[in-house]
């Protein structure tokens, strides 16, 4: 065991975007944007920023094209905006975004529930975008949600996830997030998921998005890791909850990933306190706490230094 | 990868000492009785039920003789009391405890902050203690705190827990628990432990106690089992805290770790929806919400099922 481990791992961070949007409240445009800086300050180079969902759907990013045009980051760090068809397409492009991020469900209740279309009828909207941005010369990624299990269909068979796959490969998808969007996978599920995954799709293309749900999230990284996958998401400070049970914690916390990461030896390029700063801001600007446990322990260690405790 | 899974592992229960000794509330003798009888009912076999710690220094568990003597439980469940020295010891032999649990640290400053004496001292108090216990027929577990790291150290060589361990060994101690007191452990390092101990240690013996501080307990779980771990500890809904960092998280919960294995195809002989009801019967006692992933996911979803939405 760990005999293999990659010198360097991606963190891909979903905070401004899948973080907020399962957040109730709303934020202002200013206060997103000092997140992502933050985010970014902290050596992240993969953020997804917004979204171009109808406001209708998702208000709290309405102001997706505001917040592209107040953000003037480095050019290696690579922005990006979730987008369900052509019409969020035109938006992001509007405002720059050089890569855009597709996504669909493995399993057809989730696909029904979520965007109101099969798993077929979502791959044709997305071939169609995905046509579009490819010859505007754009990088697409592609969020596969319910890979491993389904809230309304319970498990969900290996070869949903992987027909999607396929099919999303022969698009010219340059990355693939494969999501446990409730949190319910375990190690092993992931190490055979991984196994077959990679008579289909080269490795360097797969992203692994795991949710804390069920306290998982980083077992199940370890299990992808070793297996051979090097692009994990995850939200900072564990943005976002757990749609699918209030209360519940949702996407992986991005410091605790990092600790563990750096912990084994593994590159990210991100500075862990700078990190925390930014889950700091992040509870401030939603004045509560976030459900990281990395991020509650350095707190509890800032106060605790500052008092003169420790 | 998991390809040689123990078909079974055991969970050795902490809550009733452990995670009561680190809450700020005292908790009433039939709050404690009640908890630990819902333990039980679950199909936990291993549970440390008090500490004959002086109440000087623990009087939320000053009532360990009370707590035993009204528990009538299986004889198949393996009740344990903490003891710190002889004086404990004949505590807990008084109220017929079959099992008693010593412990002593790894680091010299841990020890000398936590029981005012150097790892030497405190081998000598625990080889007095153990040879009593041995001619009384009594089964002895001993925690090593401090396996990984320190609060007031740092990283600690795993030298001084192998050195540590092969004393217990040597006085007779049936089980050796080695934890990582304050949560610092990534897998890589467990793995790299494990493969130490194994040398000196049949590791039926050995248990390994994560704490869930930074995120990682279950990852560290995954890298145990893979190196030939099949004892680990946990506490009900996480209940305890940290004590080096108030309002961090402390104890891994067990609700996570038994969710974990059962998914991996292990045995553990527990049912997880009863021990859910543990759960919240010590949150209802304790009258918050305790850390626990899958207790609040598990809590979100019955209070959504109740209210008629899933």
């Amino acid at each position: 065991m760990f005999e293999n481990l990659p010198p360097q791992i991606t963190v891909f961070e979903v905070g401004p975007r899948d973080g907020l949007q399962n957040e109730k409240q709303m934020v202002s445009t200013d206060d997103k944007v000092a997140l992502i800086k933050a985010l970014a300050a902290s050596g992240l180079k993969h953020i997804e920023v917004t979204s171009f969902v109808s406001p209708k759907w998702i208000p709290q990013l309405a102001d997706g094209a505001e917040v592209k045009k107040a953000l003037h980051l480095a050019d290696d760090v690579q922005l990006s905006a979730l987008v369900p068809n052509l019409k969020g397409y035109e938006g992001a492009k509007a405002v720059g975004f050089k890569q855009i991020n597709l996504f669909l469900s493995a399993s057809e209740s989730h696909s029904k529930k979520n965007i109101n279309k099969s798993v077929s009828e979502a791959l044709s909207t997305m071939a169609e975008v995905a046509k579009i941005a490819k010859a505007d010369g754009k990088r697409i990624r592609c969020y596969v949600s319910t890979v491993f299990a389904c809230p309304y269909e319970g498990p969900v068979a290996p070869s949903q996830a992987l027909m999607v796959t396929e099919k999303l490969l022969a698009m010219g998808v340059d990355e693939i997030s494969l999501g446990d969007t409730i949190g319910a996978a375990t190690p092993a599920q992931v190490a055979s998921f991984v196994a077959q995954l990679k008579t289909i799709c080269p490795l360097p293309k797969a992203a692994l998005h795991f949710h804390d749900t069920r306290g998982t999230a980083l077992a199940n990284v370890v299990a992808g890791i070793e297996s051979g996958i090097t692009i994990f998401d995850s939200s900072i400070g564990g943005l976002g909850g757990c749609p699918y049970a209030p209360g519940a914690s949702g996407n992986l916390a991005t410091e605790d990933l990092v600790y563990m990461l750096h912990g084994m030896g593994i590159k990210t390029g991100i500075d862990l306190d700078k990190l925390v700063d930014a889950g700091l801001l992040a509870q401030k600007i939603l004045d509560k706490k976030l459900p990281g446990r990395y991020l509650m322990a350095a707190l509890a260690t800032r106060e605790a230094q500052s008092a003169g405790c420790v």
